[in-house]
């Protein structure tokens, strides 16, 4: 087993020695990584990752392609042979591909051909995958297939994500290193998403939603978790939230409190709101397993709703913890004409204690929620933690322009009134807008000429706006500016608009002390900072209303893509967000002390 | 009853007082209109109908603005009161609108109150209609439900044309003028379009499709009436087009050809097609009548087929006459699974005779059409015909981009490849390239984001092009820069695009000597000259390929909709256009003698 202290202690060529085989045929990176080394040398297996990724990246173009092509292409059975190095035969066959069809080693055989015409360089995936277990067959081969479909530049950069997760299982395994708080809850994940709405079992789905069976078994096994992991006391609430508490020294301390959704969305992810219920969860069993207890209490709450998706309102979970719950909402109907009330007897919830749940803010001293990002951008940058600055207030519009159909032979291009040309300014309008400052994004996610034909001018066109930026006031600009902009090139087009302003969120931003704590968590980690907006909304939204927050963000693979089946972190990512975490306890329970 | 030669030799005092009531209460439009008058008087009632529409344009907006507010609002039964001139109440009265019920006169009265809340002047109606005899209640409040949804400065001008319609009607009262074959010709159309397939009748829908028993009951009757009417010989012939020929007094002289088609799109119009059946009908009965032969022998066909609407085929009537006939479209099935061969044993025609319709081109003098422009350059204009330079080319595109679906609210906007963002390019710069050459026209008809949702980055992105010239090289040049732009904008923003041409059809420009022809006959009405191409097809594009020929255009109302059931011609615009194809008749006899 290799050591920090020894790889520390090496000399260049040592240390490129020591490193052999991490990365595939390319010494050339370790010699870079070794001049990254710190003054104090690695500080921790973390530091040494990003040093070898960052010596990549700062590589550039050529040297990153002749890393990609430096590996063997995927194999079927027939293909295990003397192009593959040791580490990459025993990885293809923990992941199952010695043992094809042949049917399946042709069509390997055929994506191999179809991939290396259209990028220039092998397909390689990181087949021990995200628990690093190694993934089945069916799985390599969907990917290969998805990541044909990708832009060449887009594909590049995954390539070279792959071969830096491939670097770090390899390098978990010359350091004996286990991340077992991160598979641990990793399998946690799993373990829960067992359960599925009606209907979408059958098409290998995730679907949970407010007080469905699998939404009241989701919050069973939550429970259960929690009682097993150590904690003072556990119930379900009122409105269906989970609520575990491990107790400050003081029973009576102020507490630090916690949590996310278990809900999910239609076909969703696995991680999305629950890494933020099982990270602290981890926390607790482990100060329970060592005895210890903090100086402050520790409330983590599994939220019970935040997607909206049976009915139509959110954010009820976060909003019955802070006294907000309309009770209008009882009597809506979900899909099937069950009311919302009817839903809450039949899961044996009481509506009218649900008031009585609101918290006192003055007992807890403030509110910080983990979650994975849900976007790209710690996935392009290589980063497995991102800080939070702000959860951006966001504003929808639904838009119709109403110009006049007409033949598109006949009518000459002076005498048109077309209403797709004036949406199209509308697009590139925003686009340019937003992309002019920081943080803030604007997006036509909707464009549509309904019954558009070929040769007709488009007499209609309807699209949405979505503007969301870390301040409500940046926000509110670019949304009136947008609205101004529409009015003039509709004026200069001689063509109609309404627009209808469907949502508004109010801007959250984290409170810099709690921000800070998370800040000092994972430098402590060896891990370089990096702030950022969230630009989806989260639980922090509302529990801000009453209480300082702050989020850390965990990267998601698949260029961060949520709300899909493909969602996806790693075990050795999610290591680091417990120990962040566990940092983060460790540090206020030195302030309270 | 006035005369122009009383009217010539008034004095401008006199003038106006003769032309008194034709424009309400606005002289300022004779006194204009008398500058106007030529050194040897007005030659025609349509020239100074022409005049007078020459005086209100000249005139500008405020005078234009004045003219629209001098007229009544639209009155129900209650409202015909002294505000109303002499005339209008006439006009109210024959459009049955004296005679309303109090709903109908409350629903018009809402009316009024919301047009001129949105315009600012009272809706102005022609409501004794195209042909003059008035209007049914129930058209005339459905028109002012649709003018409501106009945009401002359209709906001004479209005041102004009906301004001029009834100025139009009132000085064929004053001078005693009844435009008879006009008249003759349009209610052709009416008895024309009793016949519809099934399904369409109770809807209201006029649908003729090759070789239905409504197509075969309008072949049946265009036959019936060319026999009535005095053509020499008429049949129907193996393809289904009506052949009727009137003999030159050498019975072997060369024939000038003419005709259009007798089909129609689902829910067309009555006029498409059919006014280049009828109008030559019309002169052939008015040559019958007169016991007169020309030098030459003159054969219309009505086209059994031009617009593909029952089989994956186009112009099968005209393509016939050339010897185009593919006959694997024979075993093309219908929607209901008829062939087309079946389709034609049910009509009695033998596909085997369909190659001997070919025509000896040596033995025609050449091929002319008159056609409703089904644009709305005609009738923006306040013209009645225009000369057709070009049948234009056309060449269209099925296009996709496909970018990256990402979440709208956590993509940056640096990291996005917004499938719709790069289409909107697309959308302009085709706008912007068609609009800097004349008579060039590009149009994206279809342009959808598949499955948009308004917090997701659009992932792909499906558009049409439709690009059409008075040149094939024009045409060509237009589509390579626009692929190449397409090109340029997907490689910038790191998105692919698929392009996939489904159809080009080549220009057919106007022969000279055909084209002069026609200017002489409109300008021999005292009609001002207007050239311009024809943006959609005809089949006159067929017979191009192998004689000369040129087209006539009809001014079309309603901004010259077609395939529409709004599709509309005036009376005296047919009239006009029968003495136009008469004066070319005329001249070719002189030229021919």
């Amino acid at each position: 087993m290799l050591s920090l202290d020894t790889l520390n202690a090496a000399s260049k060529a040592e240390f490129v020695t020591l490193l052999d085989g991490v990365y595939e045929h390319s010494p050339w990176i370790a010699e870079a990584a070794h001049a990254l080394k710190p003054a104090g040398g690695f500080q921790s297996l973390p530091q040494l990752k990003r040093a070898l990724a960052q010596a990549v990246h700062d590589a550039g173009a050529e040297p990153q392609l002749g890393l990609v092509r430096a590996h063997p292409e995927l194999a079927g059975k027939a293909m295990v042979s003397k192009t593959l190095t040791a580490e990459s035969t025993n990885e293809q066959g923990k992941a199952g591909l010695t043992d094809c069809s042949p049917e399946e080693f042709a069509h390997i055989q055929q994506l191999n051909a179809a991939y290396n015409t259209k990028f220039g360089f092998p397909f390689v995936m990181a087949v021990r995958g995200p628990r690093g277990q190694g993934l089945h067959r069916r799985e390599i081969i969907a990917t290969f297939e998805r990541r044909l479909g990708h832009p060449a530049d887009y594909e590049l950069a995954e390539a070279l994500r792959n071969i830096h997760r491939i670097a770090e299982i390899r390098l978990n395994d010359k350091f004996g290193v286990e991340p077992t708080l991160g598979n641990l809850v990793w399998d946690w994940h799993e373990q829960l998403s067992v359960h599925t709405d009606p209907g979408y079992a059958e098409l290998g789905q995730l679907t949970v939603t407010y007080l469905t069976d699998a939404h009241r078994a989701c919050a069973a096994q939550i429970r259960t978790l929690m009682d097993e992991c150590g904690f003072d006391e556990t119930r379900i609430d009122a409105v269906g939230n989970v609520v575990g508490v491990y107790h400050g020294s003081d029973p009576a301390a102020r507490r630090l409190l916690t949590g996310s959704h278990y809900d999910t969305v239609r076909n969703g992810g696995k991680y999305d709101g629950r890494l933020g219920i099982f990270v602290p969860i981890a926390c607790v069993r482990e100060l329970h397993r060592a005895g210890r207890r903090l100086p402050f209490g520790f409330e983590v709450i599994g939220f019970a709703e935040e997607e909206g998706q049976r009915y139509k309102a959110t954010f009820l979970g976060s909003g019955a913890v802070i006294g907000q719950f309309d009770t209008r909402w009882l009597d809506q109907a979900d899909a099937h004409g069950i009311t919302m009330r009817q839903a809450m007897a039949h899961a044996g919830l009481d509506p009218a204690k649900i008031a009585a749940e609101a918290r006192d803010p003055s007992k807890y001293l403030g509110f910080v929620e983990v979650h994975i990002e849900q976007g790209p951008v710690l996935n392009e940058m290589d980063l497995p933690l991102g800080i939070v600055t702000s959860i951006n207030g966001s504003v929808r519009y639904q838009c119709e322009i109403t110009g006049m159909a007409s033949h598109a032979g006949t009518t000459p291009m002076d005498r048109r009134r077309d209403a797709a040309a004036a949406a199209a300014e509308v697009v590139l309008y925003l686009e340019k807008r937003a992309t002019s400052v920081p943080d803030l994004v604007g997006t036509v996610g909707m464009l549509q000429v309904p019954n558009g034909s070929i040769n007709v001018v488009p007499g209609r066109c309807l699209f949405s706006l979505d503007i969301r930026a870390t301040t409500n006031e940046v926000r509110d600009e670019c949304a009136a500016d947008t609205l101004a902009e529409i009015a003039a090139i509709c004026e200069r087009r001689g063509v109609a608009f309404k627009a209808e302003e469907t949502m508004r969120a109010a801007a959250a931003p984290s409170d810099p002390a709690w921000q800070q704590r998370w800040e000092r968590a994972v430098d402590s980690l060896g891990l370089p900072l990096f702030r950022m907006p969230s630009g989806a909304g989260h639980d922090a939204m509302k529990l801000h209303e009453v209480m300082p927050q702050a989020m850390l963000f965990v990267r998601g693979l698949n260029a961060g893509i949520s709300h899909n089946p493909l969602e996806s972190i790693t075990n050795d990512d999610t290591e680091l967000c417990v120990q962040a975490f566990q940092r983060l306890l460790d540090d206020l329970a030195k302030e309270q002390a």
